[in-house]
């Protein structure tokens, strides 16, 4: 009933559950590398079935936006697309889009790892100049964890204060909880998506078994119900034509692929998407940053000695053994977690060139590169923590009340 | 993670699917019974792990609410229970308690089936006098069938009118539409109940397969959660400490076993139910009324011609082949559909009683017994047609608005 109109999308995702064993494992629940070096990302595109964002990309994106792209996206760290180039298109046709992005509430302050996709949300909504929509899914969360609802929503409001320190403006941006915004006309999208996607698909997607909670098999609609603009009435007028570009972790794909599944057999235009690599954990690159180990994050709240302390302890390095084979080999940025931090915060692309021809020809020594590491997230977090503290709790209710946005279309 | 804390009722649901091939069929989607004379009762009060009411409690009732038992109820057609003794209990202590029923929406008018649990309902809400909450499940009609929406919304609305028609009061009844009323007390509930109910579980409770719809598999807990207070704080004041007692049809006993079983790991308390049989097709006792047959039902639009050219026409007789052996043998009484009629709707019970002798005697003839039930189901109908004609649209939205019903606690 629901196969036969499943096109390519859907086909990659079989492919996953072929997957070999020595592959790393993606999936919006765990990422693991089997490599030193991270995710192998060209293995986990071809697997999704998206598209590099490539150097004509980046060019048109830079052209029509009349803006230099953002070093995480330059540097290949936003590296993954699908339909890019047709958002793209409607930017330079004046058509309207949105963006749409989300996180999971997570106990304590948000980590360096979940202000990635926020950082560069918040540039992509002041070069592209549209609504703004955040998902907040502490019903996920309550689904998969063992916490109650009240606890959820606690660690939700302060997530929130966090995300807002990114800088979003507020006339633009709405942020909502599923479990407090849970209203018709979302609901609706929720169930039209359900009836269109079967329990075995379901599982080839996302893994589910039988052993796993009914609710676990209904998520995946509630996330991807709001890249369809019909689910806010508010803030779209009912227009039900308006797409959306959703910037996010690549391990977020499958729940959009099935949503560009679905998107044409309801009439409404396809979400494109653009993707992060993943931050890395302190230890290296074989798994990202992790809420639940505090070892292995630097966190919004963190102070700049704990930053100082933790990359100087933890930050796994590409360096050599001794002074002598360092000078003589050179160190390997590829797996150096101080020079990948370098690479998603630093400014300046010459310095950052400059740095990485001394380091992997042994001038630069694994204790002067952390020093730089360290002044970069340090600067980064001042930063942050600067806009953090001036986040009320009036801030976060404005930036949850369901109304129309300023934006004309 | 969740089977250890299942008990009785759920092991209950574990024996249907060993159930005999030559075992009647009752689910939510399916009713067939395997014998003349309808679905064997007694054998489903066994295979559910429900109870019948018999006359102590049936007398218990009458004591507590000081009213006659309705027909239905003291002829056994409202014949199986869980927990009434606890709901009478409260009505003893004062204690609140609220009344929910529901029905998914049909196209065109509602038939005789549909109604009994509604006017059994009126009369349940009279006698108790505590708030109705009636649930339309639209979602539901969408998921399983092929309409859009609209026109599921179009067709509930013409079947609430002819809810309303049974004489609800609407100060102290709310009637929603699950894609209307979708709101946050109301989803928590859902995400609470969908947390606690495995897909495994859902499979043996309702029989769905891999390739039915993640919504079909979504929706069991959608028609439970309107079980607890809590999904209604604007009637319940957010008191999450009233049970509810359910006039059902039985076949709508799967969803409130499991909600009976997710109840205490909840902190809710558990729903009780009151069950009646189906009315029977005209054709027979095999199958119920079926609106998708329009051969099988009385409408409540028919005309009073229309009843009585079906009744003639299609109602099953138990009465013999000639005149001369019926005088001889008598009819059966438990497959005369015209009979069965007459259980339903006949007021006074010494006459029906005399009815079932001379029809079993052999002195009634199947035409006479035919007139006696085209008079009585006729005099049903008129009395709602009457009542179905002053429902205005007006009446509709004002049972509709969700709101503090009249009710103190």
């Amino acid at each position: 009933m629901v196969n036969d109109s499943f096109k390519s999308e859907s086909e990659q995702m079989i492919k996953e559950e072929n997957e070999d064993e020595d592959d790393d494992l993606v999936t919006p629940w765990n990422v693991t590398a089997s490599s030193k070096k991270g995710v192998d990302y060209d293995k986990l595109i071809a697997k999704f079935g998206c598209y590099r964002i490539t150097e004509d990309l980046i060019s048109r994106f830079e052209r029509i936006t009349s803006q230099k792209a953002h070093p995480m996206l330059r540097r290949g760290l936003f590296f993954a697309h699908r339909d890019l180039s047709l958002i793209l298109d409607r930017m330079e046709q004046k058509k309207p889009i949105f963006i749409y992005t989300g996180r999971g509430p997570s106990s304590g302050s948000l980590h360096l790892g979940h202000l990635i996709p926020f950082v560069f949300t918040k540039w992509l909504q002041d070069v592209f100049d549209v609504p703004l929509i955040i998902q907040i899914t502490d019903d996920e969360k309550f689904l998969w964890k063992n916490h109650t609802l009240d606890e959820i929503k606690r660690m939700a409001n302060e997530n929130i204060k966090d995300i807002i320190a990114c800088g979003f403006n507020p006339d633009t941006a709405f942020i909502f909880l599923d479990t407090e915004f849970m209203c018709p006309s979302f609901f609706t999208n929720i169930l039209k998506i359900w009836k269109l996607v079967t329990l075995n698909q379901a599982r080839s997607i996302f893994g589910f078994t039988g052993e796993d909670s009914m609710g676990k098999a209904a998520f995946p609609s509630i996330e991807a119900a709001p890249c369809f603009s019909s689910s806010f009435p508010l803030i779209f007028g009912g227009r039900e034509d308006i797409p959306c570009i959703i910037p996010c972790a690549i391990d977020q794909d499958p729940y959009f692929r099935m949503c560009r599944d679905v998107a044409p057999r309801l009439k409404y235009l396809k979400p494109a998407m653009i993707y992060s690599s993943f931050l890395p954990a302190l230890q290296g690159a074989q798994s990202k940053m992790a809420a639940s180990d505090a070892m292995t994050c630097i966190y919004l709240n963190d102070t700049p000695k704990q930053i100082k302390n933790k990359i100087n302890k933890y930050a796994f390095s590409g360096g050599r053994d001794t002074i002598e084979e360092h000078r003589k080999y050179g160190g390997n940025c590829d797996i150096d977690i101080s020079y990948q931090f370098l690479r998603y915060f630093m400014e300046d692309d010459d310095e950052l060139e400059n740095i990485r021809k001394r380091y992997t020809g042994g001038e630069l020594l694994s204790g002067e590169l952390k020093a730089m590491a360290i002044k970069e997230v340090q600067r980064v977090m001042a930063e942050l923590q600067q806009r953090r503290k001036k986040v009320t709790d009036e801030m976060v209710r404005s930036f949850m009340i369901p109304r129309k946005l300023k934006y004309d279309y």
